[in-house]
């Protein structure tokens, strides 16, 4: 059904970053046909709902652009302790019981937090990826999903596996789901596995997205393993780092890694919450920025964040790094905004089709409620969203033109039924 | 009239840190009655409302240790700046433009998004305090309010006059409103001008409360006035830290000033938001915390939050200093949620009325409603409400007993009505 919105503030991110009041956006057939005055709308539309959007703001959807869906199961488990001890000693035990069940009731929980929360489309890395990949078909979600690997030259299968899964969901759910390749890290990956996973992606002709860099610890360990080489080095040695790949965090970067990204056109996806939270550190992102690489936000999984809310990672970026940097111009509203959204989709290899309102995009977008005190006085609306706005004034989440969330309520989920069902499952398995 | 709470989860936030589950709650004057089993209420008491608190969650409203409730007249004017040239370039060349009217509305909208968002006490410091007490009259809220002033031996009747109202406004609002006298800070007050406020606060037998070492720039330049004192040092020279003075900030302290407050026993106002978002850097609370010294939190004003929203403030705090620290056992979550509540209610010297849920104290409080998917799974209750909640899951703020906000509607205010001559008295205020 084609939907067209009058009255509405519009915030485009596009290039211009354009803001629009009292505008008009209809929707066609699933993409943006108008974005302009009411006079200047299209004659031959007849949209099946008109939506005033008198006091709401438009603007597009958030790209979480890295996460790990279904472990919102394991949200509150195991709190306040560093990366390594979270995860080798409190995660990955209970991520070896886990089944495709477990994991589906998790991601649809994951996914139901993103459309309330105003995210359309997210870039995961986990297990059971043909799994979440039908919580995406169900959800209405965009996605670029990763069948998260890690191993050795005994764990070929795998990765055979992973091929599988990319050949299988390259385009599915009527060209929502794209696919990568994903190696977890270094420090659980061998030589041969990453050769392996870069040689997969290649054939495929897929990106790649790895976790790099989150911790001091780690590039101090791959130095000492890898003839003094960080992880970020180490990769592109091994070819894995081009303009299609993503690596999360690149926290403790120096920089000749900040040169080598810069050189191959590659992606960071900056996870402040998550980053603070295992008390890894604040990456360089001002110093990535003027390096001119791209950098997109990430709330990484619901387990390390401990929510997957992009309007908490967007305010958590502005402001982390002007209090670190002691620049009070570090990471501008506007540019915190951008990060959230189109570098996103940028990161992700889908700025084409999303992340920004444009005649001719997906229609990706939420509207929000800006009736709330924090969106007065008006004007600066960029500043309000950003320091002041929060993920429950989301009244309407669109993905493709479809609506998936209006005020409050998911039409294709029983919130109840399927929080009850999630619950029992993630007390079963902390139990198990 | 007296309400009763069944079915409810509670987090009482007092000396034991009880968590309750299927809980009953009684209201009785104003005050809280009972806390425990359904079994065990008291039988001599017939509420006036009984509430089904079924998948809710009770727990002591928040206290906002710093705040400048008038400033969302500024919210989103003047980003991207550092203090000097914030406050100084843009911020009191508007202050000086202000009229009683403008106050009024400021501190209405600010009163309103507190208790919108689960505050149910504050700590204020702005010209108009007895404009400011109206509104607070009006909300229903708890505040300890100061006439803000800064100036030398020539304003001597500045003080006179924050004296007034002191005694004009100690006990007001049905002893809902306290006061302290409130010098701006060491930059803005000749050394005549603190000694008065001294005198004024000793002989009215109230508490200090100030802005300090907010940023080094601020330490350095007070350090060249006063033989090489840092603003704490001062203020102890001249008699104005004692057991009831509340310092805001604390960025730029050293160990020296940690054991000068610490032998004071006086209390810090940490404002993460603000201290980030300014560029002023971190105030070393884990130090502050290993020395003793009570820390509560605050939003600072809307103008460099830029909201007052003090579930984000919670959050910041524990997740700040991890990051960076390096430390992820940093202000766990258990003693964020203290800093927001407890602790606050320690600094403005209302610990024995407020601040926890312990039978006799005030019914401060808030009902949080705990059906959102980032409350699942079950258990871990604080950690979900410091890492993963939102302001907008609270349902329910009460003072008193008085319920001043339920399911986002405030009975004595008409919110459009309000927002819409607030816009129009912030955007004149502006343009002035
Ligand atoms: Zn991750
Ligand atoms: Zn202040």
């Amino acid at each position: 059904m084609d939907i067209r919105f009058d009255h509405a503030a519009i915030l485009t991110v596009d290039g211009e970053d354009r803001e629009l009041s009292d505008a008009t956006l209809c929707v066609k057939d699933g993409r943006i046909a108008y974005i302009g005055g009411a006079e200047g709308a299209p004659q031959d539309y007849s949209p099946g709902r008109t939506i005033d959007a008198k006091g709401n703001l438009l603007m597009p959807g958030f790209v979480n652009a890295h996460t790990h869906l279904p472990m919102t199961l394991f949200r509150g488990y195991a709190n306040d302790l560093n990366l390594q001890d979270w995860l080798f000693g409190n995660i990955i035990p209970l991520e070896d019981k886990l089944t495709a069940e477990d994991v589906y009731l998790g991601a649809m929980v994951g996914a139901a937090e993103m459309l309330l929360s105003g995210t359309t489309c997210f870039l995961d890395m986990y297990d059971f990826a043909d799994t979440i990949a039908v919580a995406v078909e169900k959800s209405g979600l965009r996605a670029v999903l990763c069948q998260g690997m890690a191993g050795d030259g005994g764990n070929m299968q795998k990765i055979a596996k992973a091929k599988e899964i990319c050949q299988r969901f390259q385009g599915a759910a009527q060209g929502r789901i794209t696919t990568m390749i994903s190696p977890h890290a270094e420090y659980t990956c061998s030589e041969e596995f990453l050769l392996a996973c870069r040689d997969a992606a290649q054939e495929l002709g897929v990106g790649v997205h790895v976790h790099a860099s989150e911790t001091a610890k780690e590039v101090r360990e791959c130095m000492e393993r890898h003839d003094g080489l960080s992880p970020i080095r180490y990769f592109d040695k091994l070819g894995l780092i081009t303009d299609k790949t993503v690596l999360a965090h690149c926290v403790a970067i120096d920089s000749g890694d900040l040169e080598t990204l810069a050189a191959r056109g590659a992606h960071v996806a900056h996870n402040p919450g998550s980053n603070m939270k295992l008390a890894s550190g604040f990456a360089p992102v001002p110093a990535l920025l003027r390096g001119g690489i791209n950098v997109a936000l990430g709330t990484d999984g619901a387990s390390s964040n401990n929510n997957l809310d992009m309007w908490e990672e967007m305010a958590l970026c502005a402001l982390m790094h002007k209090g670190f940097s002691g620049d009070p111009k570090a990471i501008p509203a506007k540019k915190a905004l951008r990060m959230a959204t189109i570098d996103g989709a940028r990161a992700l290899g889908l700025e084409d089709e999303t992340g920004s309102l444009e005649v001719g995009k997906k229609a990706d977008l939420i509207l929000v409620d800006t009736q709330g005190p924090w969106y007065y006085p008006r004007g600066e609306m960029v500043n309000h969203v950003v320091y002041a706005g929060h993920s429950a004034d989301v009244k309407m989440t669109m993905v493709e033109g479809r609506i998936l969330m209006e005020d409050g309520r998911i039409p294709h989920v029983d919130m109840p039924a399927l929080l009850d069902e999630f619950n029992r499952a993630a007390l079963a398995l902390r139990a198990r």
